[in-house]
């Protein structure tokens, strides 16, 4: 038996962890004894294909795994699904699991790995009195959380006719994608958030986004909050809202956002930061080996100077690699986040893709620059071509530095993905003026003469 | 009357000058008078549309017009259509001039500005003795060709029923863009190429390329030259290679590169460079008062360190902007190019983009790197979205520094463009590290969670 190593979560940074850790200690001749567990029953799946299953465009939830639980065993990996680990004791090296059967067990380790993820966010009102989600209610999160959307679907006397009434609670990612799904499912669709869409973006790109689902149908209602829902006879749930509006549902999907998951550790003493996600230091570590990555972690924010809260499955893979050679001796370190993302809105009318990277004006305010932004029209391929859609760049830059802060975009097909140059630019800390004179491609099918990113950039720099 | 600034040449690099110059003379309350000579009868056209315009793709010449002659005079630009350049006198400040209807005039200057482009190289066998091209042969490069070859297609005498056997002469952009130009047109399409198909990019690269185009029906012929051209009885025109082997066709479309049209400043004394563009300095200046700018000239290349002649529009109208800039006391400067480029092979049954930046092997070699490359197999999104397309990313590094030093993309929709996310790597210097590590947008309609090339780096690095 070998150092036994313990991750709690099985998801991307507790897979990614566990097969790296495992890996590593072949090539290092090391004995290890990687022990995972896992609430739920499902492993290494992409939440962020879980709005593409619910709406429709992905055949099944196992075409979401990246691996099975078989297959992760087979590569070595001691998973114990539906085992939710409730404490830690740091002296006793232990911690303390509860089966889904009820068995209480105390695991030893030598080393632990938290990765125990996010959790979504849910309203009061969308509960019962005995804490249970409303009938019809649910966040669009996990795998479960799918497999409850597929099933009201798949009711048809639930869901017939008129009764196709569906509203989104939030207007982040998972709300717009949210959006998408419940139009692609044919329901007429509301979108509630309390402030705007996208709201991490600059307040004239969230203004197109809204735009343009209000164009597609849906009903955004920006600076709302809803505070208490009614359930009428034939099940019609009525949303009041602190402005004292009503919307009637059949279905709510709750995408408020999520916090990390880490009471685990907190609770054990562990290092916490001030978006109450795990501190690690840059190597992934939280204390005397322990570690944690993932969505239950804080990471450090190079724009920012200072760590944020950004649960992406990209960080979580990233994170979790590092883990997994540093557990047994690596020194692997964590460069950093942008605040890079990407969503769409799509419909069978409609096709909006939205990205972002780096700071919005808001956020280089609070870190104390000097902001100036400008909003560039332009296009993906030449205007002579077929392949053109149009696409909108923001970008923003320092006044007194000429750094480039951020770029978003808000475009058709081909737009959005143009963020990664930005985002290049980002990462090698380049003035908005190296963006306006790199060396990008061109070719009609594929951009104008003056990239659209380039041709943003070059406006801001002579603006500046 | 202010002071005399002459252009040479009215495509991207001309008009991007004379445009910049106005602007900048208009804001520092400077007179200038603008005068531009244009061989030819046409203005600022996209070169780089011609291929889809001889494809059928754009409906006419006139959409490939950026501005038609008529605006850039209501702009201010004194405009002569039809008049070309014929010499110039440093000493007395002239250029020689030879209108299309014989008439002879010299023209007194303050600034020259030489922006004559590039001329496609024409290969001797494709002209009789007369020196005129032979029939259905004919480059793509200029609108007159573009107008020929729309002739030629319309001609449905000459191209009815089986008569429809087009060759390509060339294996480079223009090349692979004249062979989808032919198959779009319905023909059985040869391409023939001295090397192989887009040499510029590592072998095995090239051989995705020439797979994909022979799975779709044209035949490739590599390490093939053609010597000499007969003409049979009813108008084939039979080509015989180096090899002693004969391809017939009725059509010939020559895409074997071009040169700098750089004799009329060499003629004058101007500094000429090792592949035969204008020398210029970074501010695009040749001489006191003398600019060029665009294909005729050479750029510095920032990866290899000295010039190269990369004749793009990109490049055409950057360092015509900044020669408008620097005509009227202005100090921009142009900060290279680093040989990033893209195309794609598109056809009704396939659909290849093709993309590089940087060096290829053979080029870092040339350098003094020590290149290591590796081709990583990925995807532009998730395995479980319809939106998926395969990309293979080749990344070149040099071993000793870990410096980024090119990559190449071959995939399908969606892959060409995410080049620019390695050219901005590039253009920041960075290793191939920060590649793999950098803050890239993932989202399952757009990415797979470890960004395709962010992979290819990665798989790099360890390999390094």
């Amino acid at each position: 038996m070998g150092e036994r190593i313990l991750v709690v979560g099985a998801d991307a940074a507790g897979m990614s962890a566990a097969h790296q850790c495992l890996r590593s200690a072949a090539l290092a001749a090391r004995e290890v004894d990687v022990v995972v567990l896992e609430r739920t029953c499902d492993t290494s799946y992409s939440a962020c294909g879980i709005p593409y299953l619910v709406a429709g465009m992905v055949n099944s939830p196992d075409d979401l795994s990246a691996r099975t639980p078989d297959k992760h065993r087979a590569m070595g990996v001691d998973l114990r699904l539906g085992t939710t680990a409730v404490g830690i004791d740091l002296d006793k090296r232990t911690v303390d699991a509860l089966a889904s059967d009820g068995t209480a067990s105390t695991i030893g380790f030598d080393q632990l790995v938290l990765a125990t993820g996010a959790e979504p966010i849910i309203p009061d009102w969308a509960r019962d009195r005995s804490g249970d989600l409303l009938p019809g209610v649910a966040a669009v999160k996990t795998l479960d959380d799918a497999r409850y959307w597929l099933e009201v679907f798949a009711d048809s006397g639930e869901m017939r006719s008129n009764r196709r009434r569906g509203v989104v609670i939030g207007g982040g990612y998972i709300g717009v994608e949210a959006a998408e799904a419940l139009q692609q499912r044919g329901f007429d669709t509301h979108l509630v958030t309390r402030s705007r869409v996208m709201s991490t973006f600059d307040s004239t790109m969230s203004a197109r986004i809204e735009e343009a689902m209000i164009d597609d149908g849906v009903t955004v209602m920006t600076n709302t909050v809803v505070e208490l829902v009614e359930i009428a006879h034939d099940g019609t749930k009525i949303l009041h809202t602190a402005g004292g509006r009503t919307i009637e549902a059949d279905v709510v999907m709750i995408g408020t956002g999520v916090r990390p998951a880490s009471t685990l550790g907190a609770d054990a003493g562990l290092p916490i930061g001030d978006h109450l996600g795990y501190l690690t230091d840059d190597r992934q570590q939280l204390g005397e080996g322990i570690w944690a990555a993932g969505d239950c972690c804080e990471a450090y924010d190079r724009l920012r100077g200072k760590n944020a809260f950004l649960p992406l499955g990209t960080h979580a893979n990233k994170q979790g690699r590092i883990c997994g050679f540093n557990l047994v001796g690596g020194d692997r370190r964590f460069a950093g986040v942008l605040g890079t993302a990407i969503t769409r809105y799509h419909s069978a009318s409609a096709h909006i893709e939205i990205a972002r990277t780096g700071l919005s004006t808001t956020q280089a305010l609070e870190v104390g620059y000097q902001p100036v932004s400008l909003t560039t029209e332009g296009g993906t391929a030449s205007g002579y071509m077929a392949e053109r859609s149009s696409i909108a760049t923001h970008a923003i830059a320092d006044k007194g530095t000429r750094k480039l802060l951020g770029v978003q975009i808000v475009g058709g097909t081909a737009a959005g993905k143009r963020i990664d140059t930005a985002a290049a630019a980002l990462w090698g800390d380049m003035a908005v003026d190296d963006l306006a004179e790199m060396d990008l491609s061109y070719a009609p099918p594929f951009a104008t003469v003056w990239e659209a990113i380039q041709l943003a950039a070059r406006r801001l720099a002579d603006a500046l």
